[in-house]
Parts: C-alpha cells; structure tokens; sequence
C-alpha cells in the first residue's frame, strides 16, 4: 500500500497534513481542482500545477460516458491520457447519478439511469463503479454511494444509509488494485443521529479514508456544519476526511475548523469563465464597466500568471469580446487565489492561529 | 526612423531577409497570427512566440469598435495592452469594413459604415484611420484604402485605384509617428494594367514598404499569381511586399516565389477551433472516428507542446467533450506548423532550393 497520511500540526480540530499516493503528496487541507473530462477547464496540467495544485478530481461519470473506461485505461490509465503525472482522485459518479442522470431507477444492486448526453440506458453497480474507477487508475477512488437527496423523509434516510453501507462493503470487496486507496462515504441527509451510524456502519469496514457527501445540497448552512462536526468527530483522527463538492473560502474555514483535509469544487472555475474574480479583497466582477479603464491587476496581492501581466481593463475587454484568453487568464487566478487560501489555512494552522485567521476573515466579510 | 529591411539571400525571386522594428526584428518570408481583439484566439502572447512568431497582426477596426482607441492609447497601446513586446503590424480597417459593416458608403472623403457590433454609424477617412493606427501604436502601419470589390467593372476598379491613391497621400501627409513604418496597399482587382498603375502611382509616394491587398476575395487562383507577380515585379525590390489575408501552406510558396516576404491569415487559429490540424502530411480531422484510439501525436514531426504530450486519442475527446483546451492545443500545433514552415521556406532560399522544395510539395499535394 502506497498510501499514507500523517498529521503534521493540529489546533483543536483543525489538522495541517501530508497525503502520499503512488503519483506523490499532497498537502492538507487540499483543494483539489476538477477536471470533469480529463482536463480542468481552460487549462493546461503546467499551468495547474503552477497555481500550486497537488492534486485533482476527474469525473468518474463523465469519463464512463465519455471517452469511455475501456479507451482510458488502453490509453494508459488519466495520468497519462491527461499529461498529468501527480495525484488524481475519482468520485465514484453516485453524486452526478444524483444531479445528472434523468430517469435514475435504484435498486439494491445498483442504479439504472440514462446518459444526460445521449438517453442510452446505463447501470452502475458497486462491482461495475470499482471496474470503472480502476480502468481509470487514479490514486483515490470513492465508493459508490448513494447521495440522499434533500429533503427526504427520515425513512427514507435510514434506508439509503443501510445501501450506502451494503455498498460501500461491495466495493471493499471488489476493490482490487492495491495501489489505489479506497475512500467510503458518509451519508444521511441532515439527520445527525444517521450521520453518525452510517459514519460507524463504514468505520467499521476500515478504509484508509472517509468522505462527508451530500452535505450543500439545499439545506440551511446552520444544518451543515453542526452534522459535518459531529461526523468527523467519530471518524478516526489519524485518516484523512474529505467533505465533497465544497465550496468557497467561508466553507474552507467552516470546514477545515471542523477537521476536515481535503475539499473539491467547481466554484473557482466556473466563476473565472463567468468574468468573477475571487480576490483577497473579495469578489471582482471583471465585466462591469466600473473597470473599464482600471490599470491595476485583478489582486494587487496575487502573484499569478494573469495578476503579474494583465489589468482589469484587459480582461474586461475580452470578456466583451468573448475571447478565449478571458476564461483561461480568469481561471489561472481563481485557482491561484484558492490554493493560496488554502497555504495561508496551513500555515495559520503550524503557527495556532487559524481559529483567529478565521474569525478575522469572517468579521472582514461583514464589514 | 527604426525601420528597415535587408535581403539575405535570394533565388530567383524569392527573397529571404529579415526586418528591423522598433520592437524588434523578423526574418522573412514572415507569418504573421492574427490577434483580431489584441489576442491570438485561445492563446497567450508566451505561447504564441513559442511557436515561432516574430511579429503579429492587429485589426484596428475591431479595436476601434472594442475596447476603443482611446483606452488602447491610454493603456499605454498594443504592445503594453495585450502583454506582446515584439513586433506588431495594424491593418488600416479597409478590408473590414468591406466584408464586415453593413450599409457602407463610400465617398471621397471617407467611408461611412455600421458598425457590425452594434449598428451604430461609424466614418473612417485616411486621417482618423491614420490617428487610430497610431494611438495603437503598432510597428508598422497601414494605409487606409479601398478593398475593390470582386467582381467589378474595369470603370469602377479604375476610379478605385484613384481613390486608394490619393487616400494614400493623404494617409502620408497625416502620418506623425514616426515610429510608426506606414506600407501602401495596391489595388486594381484582377486587371493586371490596374495593378501596375496603382503601383506606379504608391511607389511615387515612396513608402517604406508596400502590400497587395484586394487578391483572394473570390477570384480563380489562375488570376491570383500573374497578378501577383506583375506587381512585385514592379515593386522596388530592396522593400518589403506583403501579402494581405494569405493563405495556406501552398498559397506561401506560390506568394514567395513571386517575391512575397510577409504574410498573415486566420486559417491556422480558425481550422484549429474547428479540429482541423495541418500536418507536414497533411491534414488530420482529430474528430473523425479514425482517430479514437490513436496513441500517435498529431504530427510526428512536430515538437510543440502539443505534439510533445498528447495523442490524437486525447485531442479527439477534448472536442468531442466541447473543452477549451482543445481549441487551445489545436491552435499551439497549427501556429507551430505555420512557423516551421515559413523557417523551412526561408532554409531553402538560403540554400537555393526553394523551387525544388516548392516542386516537391505540389507533387506531394497532388499524390
């Protein structure tokens, strides 16, 4: 087993470690970028690497559909498809079953659904998702779960946690290439006593790390991070936790001060190819015309690619004109921004200042 | 005057040499990528020059429109603006507003049109375009003209070359920087006798270069090149010609061996977006089924970026999947090609093989 994680500083739940994988470490807490088809948008593997990215998601789901598991693995597995020879994780496609799929059927065996690009019938089973996410070869895979949906009964919930956990033990069992770690996920809606007992029912099971899913998926905030607290606060200190889909720099805090290492999103990629630049001094809407002829950089604070050559003013003016080079300059910042944030967390965290960085960064964002 | 232009060696009348600019030199026969919006679609100004390229083409007439001459100037012009410290060539608008702007009008004074962008009514006249290419502030400059139409009446294309002609002088007389190198355009449409007057008549005003604009709009390619070649032939040799919107790999070597140093065109930028790449063995559609599990690069005999680390297997799905990054290492590839090629022209001119190397492709094209 090529995988390991030691916890480097801590104070009170926050923890600044390492993960090492067979494509090397990374460190936590990491934000890790998505590259749904086996590229993060707008860019290219250098120029992730250089917003300081150690690892990143793919899509499990979407690489199933599209180019298929059988064309990747022949390929030589994401690392080499991609040209990306660091840390990958793959999510097991039971979120974008959840969201994407239209006509998804659930069975104890597994689910049927139809492809959101073409209708074709699919199925995805425990057995068929630990094929899929070995063809692909990344170096964290996820179980296959099911993402409770929200709102849904408590009867509902106790359910799909008990599937939840028949399957999470399913991928144990098929789960065979040993230079992969296999990650279980946490599931119960915003039940908390739920939460806990499907967070023993996989503790049980001993995986080398856990996941927190189908948290932020349309519950009130108050709801979210007293369930993801009591959660983490079961599940075994020494192995990383991973909270799924998150989020923004507020979450990270929340999220981070609540134990958790790992987080993926979207967020700073769609926001770049949307014209919104995440900044240390909040958010800025490159389009608007109070820009117009702004010759400072998107963040005076920033060392990127794009703050260290280009004004507002330029970047305005290709998002008025629908370049390219819009998108790509606005997601080299964004992910910059994000992994800078999540340097500062570490660093707050080895020096025992994160709770006051945090209380800091939350008063600012009232001001 | 920061400008010059010496031959380094010639074969017949095919010249390779290379060109002084304020902002530094290019060999020629020279490529120029066109950068429409003060950006070369999907690229940054870095790759760009990794390819190859010395000296890039702006439209004033689409920064006219967008973001505006006024902020270009105030932003310290092109170069400053789009992060480009090489050279740089403006055209003069007269060819946009001939295929773009709806509704135009010419009269002596000037061209009255619509702006394609927002209907909005818009006047070029050789001074305002002369003050708009400086406020651009590009290297070299172009004479605001008439694009004749194709076809047209030997009587229109007569009173057309009038036109561009004293347009030309007043484009001389309202010129200020001089660092700034101001080319003249030859019109006359497809009447070789047109042509020759039109040439006569720019070379008495003595500018430091001379384009052939106007060849390409639609005529046979059987009309192209003795056209071509009556007014280089006339052209004083120790200056440099440039070949407006051309081409592709053959239209190079048919320009160059009617003594053609510059050229630009959207052809490699635009077929890239669209999956076309342009190989040493000829074009490879990277979308074609063909191509789905194919570990080779694009073109074996390329070094770029993309040729470097990615297969056809790969560049085929990133289309398929609709992501940026196609576009992107489609692009980087065909500017490549375009580059190595022009380098290779410029090879066998020096060693005096240009017309056996240009013997050898047509053969090859024709197999």
């Amino acid at each position: 087993m090529d995988f390991s994680f030691s916890i480097q500083s801590q104070e009170q739940r926050a923890r600044a470690g390492r993960v090492a994988t067979p494509h090397g470490c990374f460190d936590t807490p990491a934000f890790m970028p998505v590259g749904t088809n086996a590229a993060v948008k707008a860019m290219t593997p250098e120029e992730v690497k250089e917003t300081g990215a150690q690892i990143l998601l793919c899509n499990a789901y979407h690489l199933y559909l599209r180019p298929g598991q059988e064309l990747v693995r022949d390929m030589g597995g994401l690392h080499k498809f991609m040209n990306w020879p660091a840390p990958i994780l793959t999510d097991s496609g039971g979120f974008q079953v959840y969201s994407l799929a239209p006509l998804r059927k659930i069975d104890d065996g597994g689910v049927t659904f139809r492809s959101h690009i073409d209708g074709t019938e699919q199925r995805f089973t425990p057995e068929s998702v630990m094929q899929l996410e070995s063809d692909l070869g990344a170096d964290i895979i996820m179980c296959f779960d099911e993402c409770t949906p929200y709102p849904v009964t408590r009867e509902y919930a106790e359910r799909s946690i008990a599937l939840t956990s028949r399957w999470a033990e399913r991928c144990r069992r098929a789960h065979a290439r040993k230079d992969q770690a296999l990650f279980a996920i946490v599931q119960g809606g915003v039940f908390q006593d739920l939460r806990e007992q499907s967070a023993r029912e996989l503790i049980d099971l001993d995986f080398p790390g856990y996941a927190v899913g189908g948290l932020m998926v349309g519950e009130k905030k108050e709801l979210t991070w007293p369930i993801c607290q009591a959660v983490t606060d079961i599940l075994p200190w020494e192995k990383p936790r991973y909270l799924m889909g998150v989020g923004t720099p507020e979450d990270f805090l929340n999220g981070i001060a609540n134990g958790i290492d790992m987080f993926d999103c979207v967020i700073p990629t769609r926001l770049a190819r949307n014209s919104h630049l995440l900044t240390w001094s909040g958010r800025v809407s490159v389009k608007q015309a109070q820009y117009r002829e702004d010759k400072r950089p998107p963040d005076e604070n920033c060392q990127c690619y794009c703050c260290r050559n280009y004004t507002r003013a330029y970047l305005r003016h290709l998002f008025q004109a629908g370049e390219i080079l819009a998108s790509r300059l606005a997601t080299i910042h964004n992910l910059t921004f994000f992994q800078d944030f999540m340097k500062r967390c570490r660093r707050e965290i080895a020096q025992g200042t994160f709770y006051e960085f945090r209380r800091q960064w939350f008063q600012q964002q009232g001001e």
